[in-house]
């Protein structure tokens, strides 16, 4: 077997063999096929595509370049939840403690934001104290105190993934549905969850733009799961709109305490609520109820137990911006659409995301929302409130919000539902 | 301007422009390109293709990526020849030195052999004592005293085209049109030759086994050749059976010898005269008689003064193996087809070539054909010796040439021409 062999096969269109595949997932995490070959194998792959046979194996070997967790010695069900990413998507942070406190064990393993959308270990160190990278023992120790853990995964786990994202990064092969299907399932295959409820999104502020490519990903990495024994359910949802009121790293952990001490955007709320349905259901706890959980506060004591035994402060004071600049409403009327990917792009600008992943990002920057589509504003009222701690950034963010919204005169707003689909 | 553009845009089917193409080779020369994006785009190329335009446009920012050389100087008209390669192809061997005889100057800068074809310089190499790298200054000296000059490229000529020839040798993107036309030319172009002929080969023991692609190949080099105001003229010829009757380093250097000594095998001699002639036109020397100047012996006086020159001893033995296996006619009859790719492997797998660049080769190994295609044979006479210095490359070269050959009882030969087109 060499590398030259398989990069020809893929190139010519071939279905890859499962040798071929464990082979060269295994000589890649090994170092011997080199970055440029695997470069010219990712781009055929992307061209070529891949069957489902393919990307399932594909996903066993990364799986197996690393090692594997096992949650089987704690005394409940594991559930787990991965979003393909979105603006203001901030529903990991009240989701965890959420469906905890109504049974299950939630071992949640993030990643942080890269250009556009936010990433959750971003939006966790605003919290004064609060450490993102534990060691498994260390994992498994806040899992059974407080129910739920949210962390960086360690590099034990599918390593092969690890090296292949950072390299499609940089060689334009990142839009790719089999790569982007076996990255994210090796991942959460190899972290172990019984149970895993994907929320793919679809839309302006997300990756896959078009629902029937959302679709087909949703259905691909759910047959990915249960070729591996994980049950697993998917919820396509729309991404046109920034989820809530906020985008920002500090500003969504304040909305996500805001939901578990029971209020929040309505948004955030129902898909929160939706989610933890589908995780509790897919652990086997159908009789818990995830509303009750976060009305009686249940939900929020998880939440400070987790933060407390991972060393923040729930009760610090969140970091907030330097400077704000204030956008009104330009007409009176209806707001009838408010563009996800503008909003995210200009969050980024103003300091809440990163260009490149050693880049820091700004615990205070981002961008409250006024209103949402199908809000009544009158003309001259806030509409937006920008925050940065680098007033210079204000006029690229303005820059990335032309054309962001639009009011029109007359009701004519058509509200679309967040939950498009479920695929199961 | 940045790497993932440029590869998005060819992996999306956009035609590159000529500010896209010029950045990323010259990005790429001074390491600002990583090779692992390049690898990416040489994938999407070979994939999605390159118009005429962005083929034109990468030759020219690859010609630019390095030093252009001048031969201005001199008195006389310069003259080149390029190969695609094949098996016994030891065409520049006499050629050079007979179109030097002719008038013009021959500044044939060689490469080595890689895989089942031979190189150049590994043939010459087993001269005793010629040397294959020279210093521009040594090159121009060699060409004004003798007319001719076979030697290797300097690094300074194309150099993105060095590393991106490596770069597609890893990575499974070598049979690629765009980019082996642009590699040649790039060469061709820098050398700063004013007339160049290319002998572009079709069949089993060619690079391309089409002759729909060679001669497509063909008029894309030649339109190239155009575009950078060097008179460029292409021959296509049969490669489904080895040129003369050796393959193999000394052995081709022995024939050569015989074809400038006015003998040799009748293809052979054809076949260099008619690019003789070719590169004479071109080089506005129409009245030269390339025939005559094989047969009184001015050619073999090149020959001998370009090699002398070069630190070789022309009258000096040459190598020969250790060890001969002699393979004999299994039946009687005419011999209808004797396979070139067959015999190349053969050759290679006894030590005339190489797997790696930084294998050594044998002079003397190699194949002697005792016949040709339209020969009549005995059974049980010889049909080829098989010369290597490892007897125990025997039987791997007795199974590449399984099934090499046909005998066929009655006389159903029909010969195929060996110039089969012309492209000016």
């Amino acid at each position: 077997m060499d590398a030259i062999s398989v990069i020809r096969a893929k190139r010519d269109r071939q279905e890859l063999n499962g040798e071929q595949i464990d082979w060269i997932i295994d000589a890649y995490t090994r170092g011997a096929v080199a970055e440029e070959q695997m470069s010219a194998l990712a781009m055929a792959v992307y061209l070529n595509g891949m069957t489902r046979a393919e990307i399932s194996r594909w996903t066993a070997a990364m799986i197996a370049s690393g090692e594997r967790m096992d949650f089987g010695a704690l005394d409940r069900p594991t559930a787990d939840k991965h979003s393909t990413g979105g603006v203001g998507d901030k529903i990991t942070l009240p989701l965890a403690p959420l469906v905890a406190a109504c049974g299950a064990a939630v071992p949640q393993l993030s990643g942080r934001g890269l250009g556009h959308t936010g990433g959750t270990l971003d939006k966790l160190e605003s919290i004064p104290g609060w450490r993102a990278s534990l060691t498994n023992a260390e994992m498994m120790e806040v899992l059974r105190d407080a129910g739920s853990v949210i962390c960086a995964a360690g590099d034990g786990l599918a390593p092969a993934d690890k090296r292949l994202y950072a390299l499609r990064d940089v060689t334009g092969t990142v839009e790719s549905l089999p790569l982007i299907a076996s990255s994210i399932m090796s991942k959460k295959i190899a972290e172990g969850t019984g149970a895993l409820v994907l929320d793919v999104k679809a839309g302006s502020g997300a990756f896959m733009k078009n629902v029937d490519d959302a679709r087909e990903l949703a259905a691909t990495m759910v047959e990915l799961g249960h070729d591996h024994g994980v049950r697993t359910v998917a919820l396509l949802t729309d991404m046109n709109t920034p989820l809530g009121l906020t985008a920002g790293n500090a500003l969504e952990v304040r909305e996500s305490v805001e939901v578990l001490a029971g209020g929040g955007p309505a948004d955030v709320v129902e898909l929160t609520v939706a989610l933890a349905r589908e995780m509790l259901d897919a652990a086997g706890l159908v009789d818990a109820d995830p509303a009750k959980a976060l009305a009686d506060g249940s939900a929020m004591d998880v939440w400070r137990r987790m933060i407390t035994a991972q060393g923040g402060d729930p009760d610090a004071e969140l970091p907030t911006a330097r400077e704000r600049h204030v956008v009104t409403a330009p007409a009176t009327g209806v707001l009838t659409r408010l563009d996800a990917y503008a909003v995210g792009l200009a969050a980024w600008r103003l300091g809440a995301g990163r260009a490149r992943k050693e880049d820091p990002v700004q615990a205070g920057a981002g961008i409250e929302l006024h209103a949402r589509p199908g809000d009544h504003i009158t003309a001259g009222t806030p509409l937006l409130t920008l925050h940065t701690d680098t007033p210079e950034a204000f006029p690229y963010a303005e820059a990335a919000l032309e054309g962001a919204w639009q009011i029109d005169p007359a009701e004519t707003y058509a509200p679309t539902p967040l939950i498009l689909d479920r695929i199961g």
